[in-house]
């Protein structure tokens, strides 16, 4: 295993030491338990927009945390749920009553924490929690991590929109409505080249041969659609976009994003060449790509590969994605 | 070989197609020959900030390419200068008559290829042109490519203040100076976990076993000052800064940027480990770190590991590096 780290069981620790260190204008950082908040939070009046999961997914969701955004994230160990306690204090420290939405992708442990988690803040804390789940991977119907679709780079979408719509002071039923439509409009898929070394592990979490790929990859290396033959970009972005385009069935000339994400061990220089070969096929397909983003955003650990988002857009959600946002990861 | 590509031979252009795409909004790309300009290129009255090299180091320096850093940038083949003609083609797409500030890195190939094309500028052109040259890396003298020091992520530090300040109008002669200044001020050192692969040779540029690294490795591969047994990311930074500081020998309490970069291959956990690392190490020996830039932005394609600069400081070049800048890569 080759990591830029020291003793394996502090990789969060130290990870969140050189976030407090290197964004102490942005956020603040708790730890144990551990949590990462707006510099400014709480913010009087606006409903506190919370997320979190396994570390190993960076910059989600910690860089996401700041103004547009999110205003409290809960970083897990490595691919392992953050616990409730970690959630409740999260949400005792950005909520001022008008209520917390949790954004939380479908793992099961995920889910069943930020269950628990609302239902303690609910009846112990006395505060308004919603939630909203993203299952925007459309490889699998289930994994050995999901009941149901798994969530993955789509989230980010979600917490952009609806993160710019609690700045404009929506309340907590409409950002809950909002954050369910853009998932439900938002679909991905992914591509392993590799595989990712947990550091705990030590090893690969699987293997791959020399000229394979894994299509419809998890962001914790769990098993996708296919092993295949390792393919050119315009082949791997048809078959990923094949599948979305599928399963989202857009009208003609429907208007939408592109998301174009690195896992952690792919450069910038593929990623662009991956957003050349997408968007041809989305302009082929009938898609009118109006807005992109290009980057490593939501990753798993130094993975090699990406994963292609397309999400719906329409007026009102293209003018949330647009409002500006000033964040670790997220910056316009 | 392992990447999202189609042919090795359509690497550049195909990257640069999805460029055009995803920043239309930041940048217009001239292809044959390749060069990126500001979308609202020329800035009238503006020197003009112009830089270039390699491509396989996105995202410099294209990334860099909008308000507050670079007008345009010159990117060549991958780890190939790029030639005279793109050059002169760029500055005549900027200069307004203010006069060109090239921003070069210190190899053979751009050094040579940049100061053929400030002369045809000069002579052919009439226009005004200076040359600031980056040679920040301490890992060693000389080397396969470079007639002395080469210049690795430092230069970035220098196309950001030199950027912001010609933002706020200064000239030709004083830009030049004040570049200058900033890559004296300035110098890196870089680690590799593993090699890097170029398209077109398929195969690793250098053999590294599985518990060695490559300390001051070069951002094409070059060799370092020593191969050695991997180590923890406190004993690598330790080494990195030790010998960076040694060189810089700055005064006590003395103030500085750090930033931590990624060599392509490192995901974002790992950087903020070493930024951890780094400013513990800092403020140990007697620094003042006030600001901090993370992520991947000067390059070696797909390999792992990271580069630690560090640049001194002052009033007037903190204030200049925390004017408005808004790039595909940088933004705030």
């Amino acid at each position: 295993m080759k990591k830029l780290i020291n003793r394996v069981e502090d990789v969060v620790k130290e990870e969140l030491e050189g976030v407090v260190a290197a964004h102490s204008d942005l956020v603040r950082v708790h730890f144990a338990p551990n949590y990462v908040v707006r510099a400014d939070a709480p913010v009087s009046g606006k409903t506190a927009i919370i997320s979190g999961g396994g570390s190993g997914h960076e910059p989600m969701h910690g860089g996401f945390v700041g103004m547009g955004m999110l205003d409290g994230a809960c970083p897990g160990e490595v691919f392992t749920s953050p616990t409730p306690d970690q959630m409740v204090e999260a949400m005792d420290a950005v909520d001022t009553g008008a209520g917390c939405l949790l954004i939380v992708k479908n793992y099961e442990g995920d889910v069943m924490n930020f269950e628990m988690a609302a239902e303690m803040a609910q009846e112990a804390g006395g505060r308004q929690v919603a939630t909203v789940l993203t299952d925007d991977d459309v490889a699998v119907p289930r994994s050995t991590w999901s009941t149901g679709r798994r969530g993955v780079a789509g989230t980010l979408v979600v917490e952009k929109i609806v993160g710019a719509a609690a700045k404009q002071s929506l309340g907590l039923a409409e950002l809950t409505a909002l954050g369910r439509q853009v998932n439900v409009r938002t679909r991905s898929m992914g591509v392993a080249l590799t595989s990712c070394t947990v550091p705990a592990a030590g090893k690969p979490t699987f293997e791959l041969g020399v000229d394979e790929m894994e299509l419809g990859v998890g962001i914790h290396g769990e098993p996708g659609r296919k092993r295949a033959r390792l393919a050119t970009a315009d082949a791997i972005a048809e078959t990923l976009l094949g599948a979305i385009v599928a399963d989202l069935a857009p009208t003609a000339g429907a208007e939408c994003l592109l998301l174009v994400n690195g896992l952690g061990g792919t450069p910038l220089m593929e990623l662009y060449l991956m957003v050349n070969a997408a968007q041809r096929i989305l302009a082929g397909r009938g898609l009118q790509v109006t807005r992109y983003l290009t980057g490593s955003f939501v990753t798993s650990l130094d993975m090699a590969g990406c994963s292609l988002t397309v999400s719906l857009f329409d007026e009102r959600t293209r003018a949330l994605w647009d409002a500006p946002v000033k964040t670790a990861a997220l910056c316009w």
